[in-house]
């Protein structure tokens, strides 16, 4: 009895992070372990425009070696996009045209690595095969920087993002305080988070005892008091001469309107581009009169890698191997989550959340992460960041770099004879 | 018969490293070893002005657990200081105060730990101590990240820097080319080197293929030209999709200013502090209209020892210990200097050069590390710096932060009646 072999299609969405290609290496190297029961692994280039437009890669064509090497290689191995699929009474067409690419290269099994949008579009894309009568096997994969996906303990993408974080402005203070006496006496390093303090919380890890930094967090959560913000500042300088801020771009002023988008203009009338440190740095220093620096993190914060955390990596490879395993169960119209089981000393497993769930959820941060007096993280939030940064996993370096693959992407011969223009 | 065990002060100077601790740790742990020769080893508080306030830290009083801890830990232990002695004529009462102090305190080692200002004032501490009859062993110990001092083939801290930046650049590149597709095309990291594009060089060292990040590097040494360089740009992202570019914070317009000072003001019209990434990055944004992140390294290059060069590391301390071997040796006036032997294999002793020789010489990027364009390393460029990033360190760690020490730093009793009054 031969057993029908259906190939699989993976695509990564959104923004990257330093370890969605793990879990891209734990779903192929399981999906090539099971090559008995489980064809190809196509996966769409620059994420579902690559199933939309027929450009599928054949992952078949990568070796063992460049397929375990996506491991320890951050950003997105086949392209991500942000690209949303709507309602499907609105874009019918393009789910159409998903099963239509599906069905000429006999794929049965669609993952998808990504926010909560991207858990939305599995959950439609698994219901219009149903409906159709196209059996496809869907699987929904978490995957953000942001930790703000419902139904899962937390995000491969974030323990990373909060490591980098946590180390980086430990890292700065200790610049500070050897400074501070003539030079710079207050930091203020911006990070990620527009919606959710998760980031802006991870930078309180850094704070292990009393005059760590950062001394001060602006979250998200929490508007702007310049007056009272400033007082912490200076009380801070003058307590122990210098003081580490960390924000997240997304605070708010008390109108209600992001910090960043104050609408600043360089000296041609250009618009300035975002970035809530230097409106920061420049208050401090216009009301305070103190010397500061400031730093933007960016990009540099999710694609990280070299700082990776072990414990992001493994979960983030151990979700791509469960969506395969689950896959192959039977199981479908989930996504695979990671279960805490305790926090100290930290047990985690994989479990399951209908993508019906997910969906409809944002997980925020809780007030009572945030300490009464809004710069700090309490004892509840340190128990639950603490784990999702513990271990280091650093990649293999050739001549003092980082020695991250880049795979050979060969496409899929195209089957269809129409094209499809996605929708911008 | 007894021999006279002269007391040492040591003091670290001007902007922190992250292996400038490692020097501190070479040089105390050498003069641990040699006590039957050497008495205790005084580190000014906040560098030179420790000496001029008799704010002394008592270096014996640290385990030696602690003082091997500097060897992986960032930034100024004892305190930094941007403080310049000048000339004797004009701060006659200073240098008078510097002898008091060392004579209270049986002080005959001067080890001076800085730029090219530190080894400036080393030499003329010597020669003041000469001219005074005071019997001074005086060694000036290179650290800078701009690797702007002269008569050493590299400095100690730049290595660092330049990892933490060709590190960055490749990992944001990866991050943009995932994305580049429907989100950001133009990826802009602001680095330091105000003067000199010597960090700025070393993001190249990120770019081993073609269409590696960083595509285009803006140098302090190369007025932008607006026009040319948005044409690159606008080339690189129709040849391969996107563009990252490396900028220092030294670049200068065509009228010679600072670009980063184009007198930018946010909406209440507070001056904004710096920045000359989103300056690129608003200018690319408003003639091309892509999608732009930026990203300001600031401090975190520099305090970066998470991910510093071993072969910085092993220079910074082989120098600290080249110091009380050389004072003990007889020798004084002089800077301790890494001398290059060769390339690749790379290798590399300790040297000496005379203080009068470094201190009054700057070391310029040279303009054929430049390419003719102006926007890329040369391959001389790469040989020079390629060996200085080469190998990882890595602090130890405890859940999941780096485990930097933190000294006592206990003072020494005073023994002077008078304070000094440290002009600011």
């Amino acid at each position: 009895m031969t057993v029908e072999k259906k190939n699989a299609f993976y695509a990564q969405s959104g923004g990257v992070t330093a370890v969605i290609n793990a879990t891209a290496c734990g779903l192929i190297e399981t999906a090539r372990r099971h090559g008995d029961r489980l064809g190809k692994v196509f996966a769409g280039r620059n994420g579902i425009i690559g199933a939309l437009t027929e450009d599928l890669i054949d992952t078949s064509l990568e070796s063992d070696a460049a397929i375990a090497a996506l491991r320890h290689t951050p950003a997105g191995a086949f392209g991500s996009c942000r690209y949303k699929l709507k309602d499907v009474a609105r874009q019918h067409a393009e789910y159409e045209r998903l099963l239509e690419v599906f069905r000429a290269h006999d794929i049965g099994y669609f993952f998808y690595n990504g926010g909560g949008d991207s858990q939305d579009t599995t959950h439609k894309v698994a219901e219009f095969a149903q409906a159709a009568g196209y059996p496809l096997t869907c699987i929904g994969i978490p995957k953000t920087v942001d930790n703000d996906l419902a139904m899962t303990d937390s995000c491969p993408g974030f323990g990373s993002v909060a490591k980098y974080v946590a180390v980086s402005i430990r890292e700065a203070g200790y610049d500070v305080a050897s400074m501070a006496k003539t030079s710079t006496k207050v930091f203020v390093l911006e990070v990620m988070g527009r919606h959710a303090g998760w980031i802006a919380a991870a930078g309180g890890l850094a704070a292990r005892g009393p005059g760590d930094a950062p001394q001060l967090i602006l979250f998200p959560e929490i508007p702007l008091d310049e007056a009272a913000f400033l007082d912490r500042v200076r009380a801070t300088v003058d307590a122990q001469g210098w003081c580490a801020v960390v924000v997240s771009e997304g605070l708010h002023n008390a109108a209600g309107g992001f910090v960043a988008e104050a609408g600043t203009r360089d000296a041609f009338g250009h618009a300035q581009l975002g970035g809530v440190a230097p409106v920061i740095a420049g208050l401090v220093k216009d009301k305070l009169g103190y010397k500061v620096h400031w730093a933007v993190a960016d990009y540099l914060q999710r694609a990280a890698r070299h700082i990776a955390s072990r414990t992001d990596v493994e979960q983030a490879y151990a979700l791509g191997r469960a969506a395969v395993e689950m896959a192959l169960a039977g199981e479908s119209g989930v996504m695979v989550t990671i279960v805490r089981l305790a926090d100290a000393p930290y047990r985690w497993e994989i479990g399951r959340a209908p993508l019906a769930a997910v969906a409809n959820l944002e997980r925020k941060l809780p007030r009572d992460f945030i300490t009464p007096d809004g710069y700090g993280i309490t004892e509840s939030c340190r128990r639950y960041l603490a784990p999702l940064i513990v271990g280091e996993d650093p990649p293999p370096y050739v001549d003092g770099l980082p020695d991250y693959v880049r795979l050979r992407n060969v496409g899929v011969p195209r089957r269809l004879a129409a094209s499809f223009a996605v929708k911008g």
